[in-house]
C-alpha cells in the first residue's frame, strides 16, 4: 500500500507540551499544531505529525507549552494611556478628581486608537490574543485592533448621560447599531453591547438592548452588583437589588456577561447558574478599588460559567492575565477557607474557554481543537523562576510570569515571535504613549 | 580657589530615578550613587558626582530607578526544590500526605545546599538582596549564602519534635549556638532563634529561646497566629492564645519577628506597637492556603513595623517580592475596605526598611543612604507594561515586574548585570534541580 500524500499546509507548531484546556486538565508531550490558514487542522504526536503534513513553516519550542491563547473579559483599554495616574485614593476622589477631569479634556478617537495600541502590544506581549472591550468609540477602537490584527469583543456603549460619543439615548443606539453593522463580516471583531452599569442606565434603555441583543444575536457586557454600595442605593430607589430589577427587564439570560459580582445571594448564583449568565470575575480590579470579595468558589460549584478579566489599567495597573489567573486562584481559596478550591486548571479555564463561552465565541477560540482559530501563546518554562517542573498547569498559573510567553499566534498569523512583536510600529507607539504623558499630566490638577 | 581633589571610589551608578525609601517617598531624578567596597558613600546629582568623585568603574542606568535591594522576611528557601509539587490540596493533605514524607526522605546538608543556591539566583534576578531564611541545617544555609555572597538571616530551628536535624531539646540548642558561632564574624550572615510556631515548641523552650537570644543579640523569627484553628487549639489547651501565652513567657518584645498574624485582636495590635514587635506579613501564603486575612491595615494605622515575605516556594510558588508588595497593598485595600489603604510607598517600606528594622539591621540595610551597605537593584521602567510613567514608586509596586530588574548588587558586589547571574554557576545549578525533581517526583506518592 502507498502512503497518504501529506497535506501540505502553512504552519506546524511542535512544542515539548500542549495544553488543549479541552479536554480538561490534559497535558499532551512532544506533541505538533498543525496550522493552515487561520485555522487548527491538526493536533498530534510530534514523529506523526510530520510525517502527515507538508509544511510551509515549522516552529520548534522545545522547552515550551502551548496553550490558546488567553481571553480578558472584561478591559478598558483606552485607559491604558492613565496607568497608574492616581492610585492608593478612595473611590469617588479618584473618579471625581482625576480619572473624569482628564478623559473629559482627551477622550476622543485618537485616545482610544493610541491607547488601544499600546493595550495591544502589553496584550500579546503576555499571550493574550482577545480582548472583550468596553469603551467609548468603538468605532474607532474596533478599527484599531482590527489594524493591528487583533481579535476584539467592542462594546457599544449605553449610558445615562451625554459623553462625546453621544447625546441622547436615541444617539447611543444610532451609534451602537452603526457601530455594529461596520464589524458585521469582520473575521476578528465582534460587538456587544455595554450598558455601563443598574445605575446608570434606564429601564428603557434597558429594554431596548434586550430586544436589539437578540435582534443583532450579541452578548451584553454589563458591570453589575460590583460594590454593596451600588446594591444599596438600588434597593433604597426601587425595592429591588439590582440583579432583580434586571431579572424583572428579562436581561438575566444568557446572553449576559455580568462583570464583578461581588455582592451575590445563593439564590443569585443558582440563577445564574440556571439561566447561563456568564460571571466575569476581576479580582485585582475589586480589591484595589477595595470593591469586595466576588464568591468566585461558589460560582465555579453552581457551575456557573466564570470567566477572568483584568478591568481597566486605570484600576489594576496591567493587563496581565497570568497575574490575574493567578490572583483569582488565590483570592478564591481564602474566601472560601478552603485550599483546595478553584484549581489550577479551572482558573486557566476561566482565561479561555469560559471567557469563549461568554463572548459566544466557543465554537472558534478558548481552546486547542482541530477546526477552531488558531488563537495561541507558547511560553517558556525552563527560566529558573518555573524550575523545578512538576505539574504543568499548576506552573502556569502559580509561578509563571507573563514575560515567559515567547510566541503568539491569532487567526495564525505570528504576532509575536521570541519576545519581538511582529508588524507593529513599537517605537511609534512609544512616542505616542509619551505625548499623551504629557499631555495628560498637564491635565491632571487632581 | 583650587577645586578640592576628587575621591577615589570603586563605583558610580547613575540613574534616572533613586529612590532611596529614607526619607519616605521621596524620588530623585538624575541622581548617582557612589560606592566603596561595600559601603554606599555619597548620593548626588550626576552632574556634582562626577566632579566630586573618581570612579573606577562606572555604570548608566538611563531608563531605570534605584532602589534599595528587596529583603523578603520570611522564606524557606531550600523548599524551593518542592516549587508546585502538590497545589491546590487542603493543607493536612498537602502537609501529611506530600511534603512531609518527601521531605523526612531528602532533607539533609544536599537538599538545602541545591534548594538555596536555585532561591539565590531567582531572587538575584527578582531584585531581593537579602533572606530571612527559616529551615532546617542552617549550617549548611548559611554557609551556602556566603558562598554565593547574599546576605541573610538563617533561622536556628527549634521544635517540639526530632528531625534529620536535632533529636533532643537540648540538641536543638546545641546546634543553634554552634551555628551562631559559625557566622559570629560574617559581614553576610546573621542568626535568629526559629521556634517552630507555638503549637510546636513547650514552655520551656520559649524561655530558654527569650534568655538565649538576649545573651546573642538576636531576633526571634516565630509563625504565629497563621490560622483561626491553631489560636482555637491553644485557647482549648492552655486557656490562652498563643500570644498571650508568648506575653506571659515574655517573648512579646522587640526581637520578635511574628510571622502571619492572622487572627489579630485590636488590643493584640496595640500591643504589637508598643512592644516594638514586628509582623511578618505574607498575604500570598495566607490566600493559597487559605489562613485567613492578615488585617494589615489596621497594623499600619497602629504603627506597627509590618514586612512583607514570601514564605516558602512551596505555598506561594515563587519569591516574587515585587509581586508579594503589590498583593499585600491590594488585599489590604479589599480587607479594609479602603481603597486608600496600605499605599504604594508603604509597601515599598514593607520590603526595605520596615523589613530590616524587623532583622535589627536598620543601621545597614533597607535604604540607600550614606554609610549604609550598598545593597540595590535597578529596574528598567522603559517597557511597554510600565508605560505611561507618571509616578515612579507607584509604578514600582503596581505595574512592574520582577523581570525588570536588571542589576543588582550585594554590599557593593555586583550579582546581576543586565540580566545576567555574576559569578554563577547557572548550568550546574540546573541541572542539581532537575536531579532533585526526578528523585522528589518519584518520591510523591500521594
Amino acid at each position: 500500500m502507498s502512503p497518504t500524500a501529506p497535506q501540505t499546509v502553512d504552519l506546524l507548531i511542535e512544542a515539548r507540551w500542549v495544553v488543549p484546556v479541552e479536554p480538561h486538565n490534559v497535558v499532551l508531550e512532544h506533541h505538533a499544531v498543525a496550522i493552515d490558514a487561520d485555522r487548527i487542522v491538526g493536533i498530534l504526536p510530534i514523529a506523526e505529525a510530520r510525517n502527515a503534513f507538508a509544511t510551509r513553516e515549522r516552529v520548534e519550542l522545545g522547552e515550551h507549552v502551548l496553550i490558546p491563547g488567553l481571553i480578558n473579559t472584561h478591559t478598558h483599554n483606552p485607559m491604558t494611556l492613565m496607568r497608574g495616574l492616581a492610585d492608593d485614593l478612595p473611590l469617588m476622589v479618584w473618579l471625581q478628581q482625576h480619572i473624569w477631569p482628564v478623559e473629559a479634556k482627551v477622550i476622543g478617537p485618537e485616545f482610544v486608537r493610541d491607547g488601544v495600541e499600546l493595550s495591544v502590544a502589553e496584550m500579546i506581549r503576555g499571550g493574550t490574543t482577545c480582548a472583550n472591550e468596553n469603551y467609548f468609540f468603538p468605532d474607532a477602537i474596533g478599527a484599531t485592533y482590527r489594524k493591528l490584527g487583533f481579535r476584539a469583543v467592542v462594546g457599544l456603549p449605553v449610558i445615562q448621560f451625554p459623553t462625546g460619543w453621544a447625546r441622547t439615548q436615541d444617539e447611543y443606539f444610532e451609534r451602537a447599531t452603526e457601530t455594529h453593522d461596520l464589524f458585521r463580516h469582520d473575521p476578528l471583531i465582534r460587538t456587544a453591547f455595554a450598558p455601563h452599569a443598574p445605575y446608570t442606565v434606564s429601564d428603557e434603555s434597558f429594554e431596548r438592548i434586550r430586544v436589539l441583543a437578540d435582534q443583532l444575536d450579541i452578548p451584553v457586557h454589563l458591570h453589575l452588583h460590583e460594590t454593596a454600595h451600588e446594591v444599596e442605593e438600588e434597593r433604597k430607589k426601587s425595592g429591588l437589588r439590582p440583579f432583580q430589577r434586571l431579572q424583572k427587564l428579562g436581561l438575566i439570560n444568557d446572553r449576559l456577561i455580568a462583570v464583578h459580582m461581588t455582592q451575590l445571594t445563593d439564590g443569585e448564583i443558582a440563577t445564574c447558574a440556571e439561566a447561563g449568565v456568564s460571571v466575569v470575575h476581576c479580582p485585582e480590579s475589586n480589591l484595589k478599588l477595595a470593591s469586595g470579595f466576588c464568591p468566585a468558589e461558589k460560582l465555579r460549584k453552581a457551575g456557573v460559567n466564570v470567566a477572568t478579566g483584568t478591568d481597566g489599567c486605570a484600576s489594576n495597573n496591567d493587563l496581565d492575565m497570568f497575574g490575574e489567573m493567578r490572583t483569582a486562584a488565590l483570592l478564591a481559596k481564602a474566601v472560601a477557607e478552603d485550599a483546595a478550591a478553584f484549581d489550577a486548571g479551572y482558573a486557566l479555564r476561566t482565561a479561555t474557554i469560559h471567557a469563549a463561552k461568554a463572548l459566544g465565541l466557543e465554537d472558534s477560540i478558548g481552546s486547542i481543537e482541530v477546526g477552531k482559530q488558531a488563537d495561541l501563546a507558547a511560553i517558556r518554562l525552563s527560566d529558573i523562576e518555573t524550575q523545578p517542573l512538576f505539574h504543568i498547569i499548576s506552573q502556569l498559573v502559580y509561578a509563571t510570569g507573563r514575560h515567559q510567553v515567547s510566541d503568539v499566534w491569532i487567526a495564525g498569523r505570528r504576532k509575536l515571535a521570541a519576545r519581538e512583536l511582529v508588524d507593529m510600529d513599537v517605537a511609534g507607539m512609544l512616542a505616542r504613549t509619551h505625548a499623551w504623558r504629557e499631555r495628560i499630566a498637564a491635565l491632571d490638577k487632581g
